[in-house]
C-alpha cells in the first residue's frame, strides 16, 4: 500500500475526465476526491454490455488509491467488472436546495466525483478479507474486528473488485443563489436550505439491547447542514 | 398527458429490466417506482459515447410517465440524450445501515429504481416551461409560480429532455439484519440504523428575511428515519 504522503496531489486529467463546463466548480485534488468518496455510502457503476449502457448502485469503500466493491458472485455488474469491462463510477452527495428569485437560477448544492477506469477482480484471500473488513469498519468504525469474520465459504461466495482512483474529477456547488441583478427586487424568499443525511435512533435486533450511543462516523454529522 | 387512472399498473419487464437476482426485493409497480423517483433529488444518467460508459448526476422531475432532465445546451450528457443515445437512469435512496453479527450479512437499507430507454429533446416551449416550473415546484411546492419565470433567452439556453418511464424496475431492502442462526449468540450489537436526508435551517440570501417556516415537501420528513 502506498502511503498518502507519496501520492501525487491530483488525479489524471484526460479528455474524458477534464471538466468541459463550469471548470470553476471542479477539482482534481486527491484529498477532495477522497473526502467525497469516503462520505458517500453508495456509488453508481456504469458499464457497457452488448453495446447498451447500464448503471447500478452499490456500496463501496476506499482503501488508499482503490475503491473496493463487493457482492454475490452471480452479480451482473461485478461479473462485467471482474471481466475487464471499462467502467465509470459516480458518487453524489446532495448538500442543499438553492432557491433563487428566478426559476432559471434554481439549483442544488452538491459534491460529486466521477471516475473512469477498469476494475480488477480481487483473488487474494488476504486482500479480500481486508476489503470486507474495511467495508464493515466504514459503517461503524472498529466494528470490522468485532463481528464474526467471513468463513472460507463466504469468501468464495463473494466477488470483490478493485477500481483504481486515478482518472476522474470532483465537482461541487455550495452557498446561496446567484441571481441576476435585475431580479434582486423580486418579492420572493431567496436563499439556500442545507440538506444532510442524518442517523435516526438505532433499532436493535430481537433480544439484544442497544448501547447508549452507537459510534458515529465522521462523514455523517448529526446537524443536518454542512454547507 | 395520460391520466394516472388509465396507466398500466407495472413497468415493462424485459431481459434487461427484469431482476436477475434477489427477485423478492424487486417491484415493477408504477406507484412504487414513482414514489422513489419523486423523493430523490438527483438521478444518475448513463450513456455510451465512443464505446465508453459515462454516468453523470443530474436533478430530475417526474411529470406523469416521463422524467424531465435539464441543463445548459452545451451539457455533454444532455446533448448525447437529445441526440437519441440509449440511456440507463438510476435513482438511489439510502435508508439505513444494517449491522449484522457476521461481517457477511452487513448491508444497507435502500430504495432504488433503474430505468432503460431513449430520451427525446423537448422543443415545444410550452412543454419546456411546464417541465422547468415542475422542477422548481418539486424543490418547494408552489414556488414555480412565485419566482420570476424564464425569459425566451433563458429557455433557448436551456436544454430539456424527456425520458420515458416504461422499462425498468425498483428494488428495496428494509428492516434489520438476517443473521445465520449459529451467529445469534455472538456478543455484538446488531440491528439497523435509519438514515434520512434532513433539512437544516434555511439560510436567507443577503437582505431578505426568512419566513418562520419554509414549506417542506413530502419526500423529506424532518424526523431522520423512515424505516
Amino acid at each position: 500500500m502506498v502511503s498518502e504522503a507519496s501520492e501525487p496531489e491530483e488525479l489524471d486529467r484526460t479528455g474524458r475526465s477534464a471538466l468541459r463546463r463550469r471548470r470553476d466548480r471542479g477539482a482534481y485534488r486527491r484529498s477532495v476526491v477522497n473526502s467525497i468518496l469516503d462520505e458517500a455510502l453508495v456509488c453508481q457503476v456504469a458499464f457497457v454490455a452488448d453495446g447498451e449502457p447500464f448503471v447500478l448502485p452499490t456500496a463501496h469503500v476506499r482503501v488508499g488509491r482503490f475503491l473496493y466493491l463487493h457482492g454475490a458472485r452471480a452479480n451482473h455488474m461485478l461479473r462485467a467488472l471482474a471481466g475487464g469491462a471499462r467502467a465509470c463510477v459516480s458518487v453524489t452527495l446532495v448538500d442543499g436546495l438553492v432557491l433563487a428569485r428566478s426559476a432559471f437560477h434554481h439549483a442544488l448544492n452538491y459534491r460529486s466525483v466521477v471516475l473512469f477506469g477498469t476494475a480488477a477482480a480481487v483473488s487474494d484471500p488476504g486482500e479480500k478479507r481486508l476489503a470486507l473488513t474495511a467495508m464493515v469498519d466504514r459503517l461503524v468504525p472498529g466494528r470490522g474486528t468485532e463481528v464474526r469474520a467471513p468463513t472460507e465459504a463466504e469468501l468464495r461466495a463473494t466477488e470483490v473488485v478493485r477500481f483504481p482512483i486515478e482518472e476522474g474529477s470532483a465537482k461541487a456547488r455550495s452557498g446561496g443563489p446567484v441571481d441576476d441583478p435585475e431580479d434582486l427586487g423580486h418579492d420572493v424568499w431567496a436563499g439556500h436550505v442545507p440538506l444532510g443525511l442524518v442517523e435516526g435512533d438505532p433499532v436493535p435486533d430481537a433480544g439484544i439491547a442497544a448501547p447508549d450511543s452507537l459510534p458515529g462516523h465522521p462523514g455523517r454529522a448529526a446537524g443536518g447542514g454542512r454547507s
